[in-house]
């Protein structure tokens, strides 16, 4: 069964799936697409909500990048060992994902700036995330890579690329992020990227 | 074991959980505090992140409603009754997620307006979810209720009272929120409920 993914040309949500398959060493379709672009416009139409990403698997259809990533976590056992586990995953994830939201309020929208979201919102989350995982070994579960890892990795990424040092007052994530790093799928993807982190080329 | 939810004095997200536990017969503490007032800052610097909705269940705390939900329905299980139910729950879940975040754009920024969000924003959307339910039968998982129901049942509420009308051209969300009000633990809950929608008073 061929797995298709379909997103813009940039790292954005579509991001997560990407480093979560590649590191997996699941192989799929990566179709990238101009967003407002001709081609977009028309394949939107054929699509269930007409958003990207979108993962097909199959005959199966799925939106939401919660959603994928979760669907991804169960197939390839990436969701902790036990419901505690699978909770204190999911908390990483929203919290991660929370910050992504605000840094695209500053990229595509007005109400938070690059002055706030690096001197406040950037590392008020770092901060809190810190704490969350301070008793995390090699990974945000333990020593099982997890769903989290993956989405974690690419904001500290982002964080490290648009806000230089804003990882270096947090051991515990530098590390993570160092671990995943070594990773031999991503180590070669990453080397390799030529995607930009977001849509409008701005930092 | 205690639960105990802490969240501010209005439905909000917070809402999404007070209607899966009432529903599912569970009794909890429900504190309920004023945003912005002395209490609520003084509460908010013994808690994990300080962030609302806060869950405690026994000596464990959780954030994030999309964490604390899913941590719900794993315990009473409000997840489907396999992986491909999971998918489908996470799915209708974000959408949902996705159409109150659309909402407070507007409540609480500026960057969407009530003229926008009742002509395009909801409708559409609502079309979307209308589309993606149209083989559910009793409610969002087949003949099994999952957390999903809960926030789907609150925003087509919200929906029914800020925008009148707009879920008239879709039968299959009529029935599900017809469904859900006719819950006994629900219909009592909402007939004595008093608590505002938002927390600036403005539909």
């Amino acid at each position: 069964m061929t797995i298709s993914l379909y997103y813009f040309n940039i790292r954005g949500f579509g991001e997560y799936i990407r480093l979560l398959l590649i590191d997996q060493g699941v192989s799929f379709e990566d179709y990238q697409y101009e967003r407002f672009s001709e081609e977009w416009e028309k394949l939107k139409k054929t699509m269930i909500f007409g958003q990207a990403p979108c993962l097909k698997d199959g005959n199966e259809e799925f939106v939401q990048t919660g959603a994928i990533m979760r669907y991804l976590a169960r197939k390839y056992d990436l969701y902790g060992s036990n419901p505690a586990d699978a909770a204190f995953i999911d908390m990483v994830f929203e919290c991660v994902r929370d910050l992504r939201a605000k840094y695209e309020r500053y990229i595509y929208y007005s109400d938070e700036t690059k002055e706030n979201y690096d001197s406040v919102t950037l590392p008020e989350t770092l901060a809190n995330l810190s704490k969350l995982l301070k008793h995390c070994s090699q990974f945000v579960s333990g020593d099982k890579i997890s769903f989290a890892d993956y989405v974690l990795f690419e904001e500290l990424d982002v964080a490290n690329t648009t806000a230089p040092g804003s990882l270096n007052k947090f051991e515990n994530l530098k590390q993570l992020h160092a671990n995943m790093s070594a990773r031999p799928n991503l180590k070669q993807y990453v080397l390799t990227r030529t995607t930009r982190i977001n849509g409008i080329d701005r930092q």
